[in-house]
């Protein structure tokens, strides 16, 4: 009971309510510009590297091919470049791989003098089916603009056209809308290609599966295309920093890149650009000038924010930072605590905040968030110690004990031996992860609660790389190393299979057009959430380099 | 007989032929930097000045509206700026005067952070029917990439957005294509306007006529607005200098805003990008680097080059540009001169070359060429005379002679005292016209051919301001005074009546909806030639301004 008083004050001092909103957050508003400082003070320097297209391609249909559309290759660039483009009137080209930032092409070759302008439709596609579904009427639940398709009127010709939007994509489509009397061809196309990513990272073992490399080597490409002036969840869309992409990035970023520069700018910019309150946004914007999306708050992103900063730590070693952010971490759990009832996450509490986890609409999200809060706060302790601060939140050793002794309670069938969640007592995978995770099971007892989801044919199963990586995570966590080797070969690698350049936000073996937003084509096709194999296949050497 | 041989020899000279190309256009190949150079430090400066928009409008059908459509103001611009437009989604807007330049408006007061990007359209409109005609599926001849919409994508809220295409307009419509869950306003609206005409013309006398002032005065914004770096056509369409504009508005600048640089430097502009054979091109582009529309060649301009410069050392004085230009005038004279057979224009000649005149494809060219051929020797001949070059061009008087000898035997049906041309001895009033300005006829005869065209039925008349502008010319030549003023009033000023802003490329007052593009929406409606009100108004002031 004690406790839960000392909680309440919590509330009190967390600024909740409004007239205490001047509280304990002075310190925050005051680190701001020095913190919103030292993340300009780390921008990377983006690298520009001029791309040259491949090839020209048809799209195909093909009832086999990822969202039933391929690539064929029909012919090389110079037919492009030598031929009246007035006749031809489209064409799509491929550059090989998945590329962000600048696009540009060259209208020459002209018969006799340009003496009107021209006006093209140009259509940046990750996939092929971005290219063969019309995207008119738009049905989507996210802003139409993010489509990469915009109308170029070119005034003068000769003239080389850069559009100053930057694209991510492999496939660009050009459709001719208006021309004069004069002929001209496409005589050059090129793409100055930005990431922040630099330095190489290490070599597999020669004894890696050459599937696990090439999911590797997926899973680089698809982090160094977020690596920008932050780690962007998508550089199709959104383009911005959140903290459960962050996280998973800077972890694939230590076992790869090593650019811990980035990372540290993005803890200080989320940092920086906290409410009063100093809890922290799920989301936040360079543009014009660093600011949060008022208002988005997630609670296992908040979270994760101190697992994040104590994984930098170990990589990096970085005490300043460490110690300049621990506040922040300790702001967010002990808000979190306010949410607790008998040790028990309070999903009805107000106000409600938006649990991430997955894109499954399904999930019942109270074990999930359960778990994940016990393990955030038994990591951030492991922060604390590691910065010598562990008596300034003595009590957190206890509310995780006492939050597994409540979570075994509310949430452990242990009759079947399965975590359930919701009034429906549904059985999610992630129930079972985030209760391995936070060490609420035994080893054993990790491991018959995952096999009992497995087996469950109405478990509720991830909708997202982003829900896999912790599902492969807390495989390792109770031994089962083969399995999720297995796991990993068969989700990454049927994306492999299905033609990925880079991995995806949404992925669902059973379902290629699933979308969240109710529109394919705008899902994001290089998500960093879904970098994550570079994480694992670099740490656990062991497991998936054998 | 001499006369015809000396005649081929100058063919030769002037390098019709290919062994001969390279005979005396030596000597223009060597000024031609030269002339660039005097081009270039000619060049005007633009002046840019803000303007605001006025108010909102609605576009309302109303047969007796030009092309049917009329704007109604609505409300004033705050009532955008603190409107939702997510919830309006489509605004019109009048900025009230007819304007070139660059157009930026501000996307502001969200109700939240923006998270997405925004899409608009914009279609800018001299007109009201352009903005109420679909321009898809286009039946236009010309590039539809002329037409003034522009599809804009908005990565980042709040932000000014400025559309890197010069526009020319009145009324901009703004359709928003694609938004995301935050609400936001047009919180500002302004554009840049520019233009190179700078002084501020004499005032009418306070005796003249409102709707002649006003006829004046629209006149004079037609021609500001196409005052730029050059003289163009049309600030919508086609941007750029060609000769029988440059013609119409120096003489219209003479007699206002006296720019007379602007004047020059198109001038050394036009003999620099003349082709291998001193042969001036039709039109000439600016940009990249100032080049020809190559192969563009009209004998009725290519012969008003002299006249322009004629005009030009009338109203300056400036003997160095007359003296440097004088070999390009002989030059297209002598290569007029060798279409002459019989003393008459051989349409039939090659190569033939396009003949502008007028709009207007069923009018027969021959007598207007030969009549125009005949003025413009004559004029360049009084332009020898003020340089004190007559011995060197002594033949061309006799030409005169000789052509309006055969004009009024080939063309002039005395009989009835009208001019005819073609096979069909077609009746037009541009037959009369250029052999009224030619000298060819008497005053008598000139109004008495005048009369004949006007009142036969059947008769060709002009289809553009263009045209009409050489018939006002023709009858004050002539002292038909009373009926010019009349028929500039009556032209002009029915223009006025249905709401020009600035004078129209093409206007028969008989078709509103008349287009040599198949396409009304695509003509231009501020358009060079169509300014000459100004050029009569206030040369010919006792006629004008009583």
């Amino acid at each position: 009971m004690r406790k839960i008083v000392h909680l309440l004050q919590s509330v009190v001092l967390l600024g909740v309510t409004a007239a205490s909103v001047h509280a304990q957050p002075v310190a925050f508003a005051a680190e701001r510009e020095n913190w919103l400082r030292k993340a300009a003070d780390n921008m990377p320097k983006l690298t520009e590297t001029v791309k040259k297209p491949q090839c020209l391609v048809r799209s195909e249909k093909d009832p086999d091919a990822f969202q039933g559309w391929k690539m064929v290759e029909t012919d090389g660039m110079e037919t492009l470049y030598n031929q009246s483009f007035k006749a031809l009137k489209e064409v799509t080209v491929d550059f090989g791989e998945h590329l962000t930032g600048y696009f540009s092409f060259t209208i020459g070759k002209l018969n006799t003098d340009a003496d009107a302008p021209l006006r093209f439709r140009l259509t940046f596609a990750e996939v092929p089916a971005e290219l063969n579904t019309p995207f008119d009427p738009y049905p989507g639940g996210l802003s139409r603009a993010w489509l990469q398709d915009e109308v170029v009127t070119v005034m003068r010709a000769p003239a080389t056209v850069t559009l100053p939007r930057r694209m991510a994509f492999r496939y660009v489509k050009i459709e001719m809308l208006a021309h004069s009397s004069f002929d001209f061809a496409i005589t050059d196309m090129q793409f100055t290609a930005v990431t922040s990513a630099s330095g190489t990272p290490e070599e597999l073992a020669p004894t890696t599966d050459p599937i696990i490399a090439q999911i590797n080597r997926t899973g680089l490409i698809t982090l160094k295309e977020c690596m920008q002036t932050v780690y962007e969840d998508g550089p199709k869309r959104d383009q911005r920093l959140w903290i459960g992409d962050l996280y998973l990035e800077s972890l694939a970023n230590t076992y790869s890149f090593k650019n811990h520069e980035l990372t540290r700018r993005c803890l200080y910019l989320l940092a920086a650009l906290a409410d009063e309150d100093g809890w922290l946004h799920a989301t936040v914007f360079e543009y014009p000038d660093p600011h949060p999306q008022t208002g988005q708050h997630c609670m296992d992103y908040s979270l994760l924010y101190g697992v994040t900063l104590y994984e930098y730590l170990k990589a990096t070693g970085d005490r300043e930072t460490a110690e300049d952010l621990w506040p922040v971490v300790v702001r967010q759990i002990e808000f979190a605590r306010t949410y607790l009832k008998d040790d028990i996450y309070d999903m009805d509490k107000k106000p409600q905040w938006w649990l991430v986890f997955d894109w499954k609409e399904d999930l019942n999200r109270h074990a999930p968030m359960q778990g994940l809060m016990t393990f955030a706060i038994d990591r951030s302790y492991e922060l604390a110690r590691m910065l010598g601060r562990e008596q300034e939140v003595a009590e957190w050793p206890g509310v995780v004990k006492a939050m597994r002794k409540a979570s075994r309670k509310n949430f452990y069938d242990s009759k079947n031996g399965v975590v359930v969640s919701g009034p429906d007592r549904q059985v999610s995978y992630l129930s079972q992860v985030w209760m391995i995770l936070s060490g609420t099971l035994s080893q054993k007892e990790s491991v018959r609660a995952l096999e009992a989801a497995f087996a469950d044919p109405a478990s509720c199963y991830p909708g997202s790389p982003y829900a896999y990586h912790y599902l492969i995570e807390a495989m390792l966590h109770c031994g089962m190393n083969r399995q999720a080797k297995e796991l990993l070969v068969d989700y990454w690698g049927s994306m492999i299979r299905k033609g990925a350049d880079t991995f995806w936000e949404v992925y669902d073996p059973k379902d290629d057009f699933k979308s969240p937003y109710n529109f394919y084509p705008i899902n994001s096709y290089c998500h960093a959430w879904s970098c994550t194999p570079v994480y694992f296949i670099n740490k656990y050497k062991e497991i998936f380099q054998q």
